[in-house]
């Protein structure tokens, strides 16, 4: 049963969820830039973290709908019987979890259910750095390293979803010893370049290492590939660097500078203009959530 | 002025040019199947080759519309007075040529204008081995390595349209020495795999090379890369593999076994089912080029 907390005859309110392997971010609202409550409950198991977000959600007003941004893999087919499941997932105790279908009886809402880096390049393309972009990419580099793509307004799913993160880069001659840390490749750009792999190797976060550091170098050459690639691939109008790593002071210049080197202005693009932090902060996935949402009354789900 | 030379009564007839780097291949009809005329030109200077095709096609009948699949780099933004260009290309005398423009002027009907590999892409999606594909992409293994996608029934384009073939593999071990003949970057795919660079290293196209010679696992290996990236980036459910070089026996088989080996089964996906060879032959191009004239009606260009 929910409570309605506030005075009858307000808009409808949406719920929305960024779902991290960290930490689970809730907000409601009329909109995003109208967030009526919003708390933050740590990752913990599946039981644990979803019975509180859904206690939250029930102690507030009933939600016109509910849209969820959520770490993966998840299913993103609507026809299979798994769909809103994360799948089979390197985080402990989460693998074969249903989310989507969860939130959807609980709070007996219609549910739009994206992956989070899908909904965070969402939030970008309808209120921050990728406005009017028919290509444009949203990357986290954190704990781990992913993408979300969304083209012509519709977040890309395809057979799945994208996994960026598990690309092979060439590896940088200063850092050839490091046999990687991701658990299926090894030295894929995520066993490469996240904030466990720097971590591993150096012993302290990017941000902690002295600008002189050579993981400097060695890091943003890895996503400058990583950012070629991305150019190559989709003639992307923004790709959208985002996640702790990306903290870093400078790194974001480096990889600017060092991106147009590698594609020696073959796709007649700007670096300047092309890469670009978030504009919306650490928002970015909460504002795609709010658009799921959205999304969900307006497909009717 | 255009001679009637079929009886009146037909239906609408569409043209359809495939121009290649090294030859155009133009049809008229009133679908791909139903192909009235058809002849191929050699790619020479443009004012040959345009000249030659559009008197070709003066001397039919008037086409309702027309779709081009083009040589790249192209210019595909409408907005743009550049629009239906080669743009800055390789191939002598072809920079800065215009080509849907001309063929609309002098043809006096609707153009679609698409990169040759978009065309490729959108001929399989519509009858080919692409079909009911949300996300697919077709790759040219030839001359140059292309890669065209199609997300959701529509040809991507972005900033420019895809460069697919410069992106950097990592070096296979038995081919260190090797510098690439990209003219731009060196040892980038098409510097490594492309029939030139592989006539480079070895003298001979793959497929005059005995089977046990050590260019098919390096030239797979390479191939592969591509693959296992395409299929991180984009969760294609068909990654179709055409081209000249492509037409080496084994050499499918030996990409989808490496592509999973390197994958390790990550992207849940079966190589068997998702890399496949053309379903339309060498006619990829000009069956798009048919849909791209459709849609230039459908579209009221």
């Amino acid at each position: 049963m929910f409570k309605g907390v506030w005075e009858d005859g307000v808009p409808d309110l949406f719920g929305a969820i960024e779902a991290g392997g960290t930490k689970f971010v809730l907000a409601i609202g009329t909109s995003h830039d109208n967030i009526v409550a919003q708390t933050i409950i740590p990752t913990a198991t599946p039981d644990e973290t979803l019975g509180a977000a859904i206690a939250w959600f029930q102690d507030q007003r009933q939600l016109a709908a509910i849209g969820i941004s959520c770490f993966g893999p998840v299913e993103l087919d609507r026809t299979s019987p798994q769909w809103g499941y994360i799948t089979q997932t390197t985080k402990p105790g989460w693998s074969q979890t249903d989310v989507a279908g969860l939130f959807g009886r609980t709070l007996e809402c219609p549910v739009g259910f994206d992956t989070d880096v899908n909904g965070a390049v969402l939030g970008e393309y309808t209120h921050g750095a990728a406005r009017g972009c028919d290509v444009a990419i949203y990357v986290t580099v954190g704990t781990g390293i992913g993408g979300g793509a969304i083209v012509n307004g519709v977040p890309l799913h395809g057979f799945r979803h994208p996994e960026m993160g598990h690309i092979r880069p060439r590896r940088h001659a200063d850092d050839m010893e490091f046999d990687g840390i991701c658990s299926f490749h090894g030295d894929c750009l995520e066993g490469l370049a996240s904030g466990p792999a720097i971590k591993a190797r150096w012993g302290a976060s990017l941000s902690a290492l002295a600008d002189n550091h050579p993981a400097h170098d060695i890091i943003a050459d890895y996503l400058s590939q990583f950012c070629a690639t991305l150019l190559a691939f989709y003639s992307p109008q923004r790709i959208i660097l985002g996640g702790g790593v990306m903290q870093t002071p400078r790194l974001l210049d480096r990889i600017k500078g060092k991106t147009g080197q590698l594609s020696k202005d073959y796709f007649a693009y700007d670096p300047q203009a092309t890469i670009a932090a978030p504009n919306l902060d650490n928002m970015s996935g909460i504002v795609g959530a709010f658009e799921l949402a959205r999304k969900a009354i307006d497909d009717k789900i």
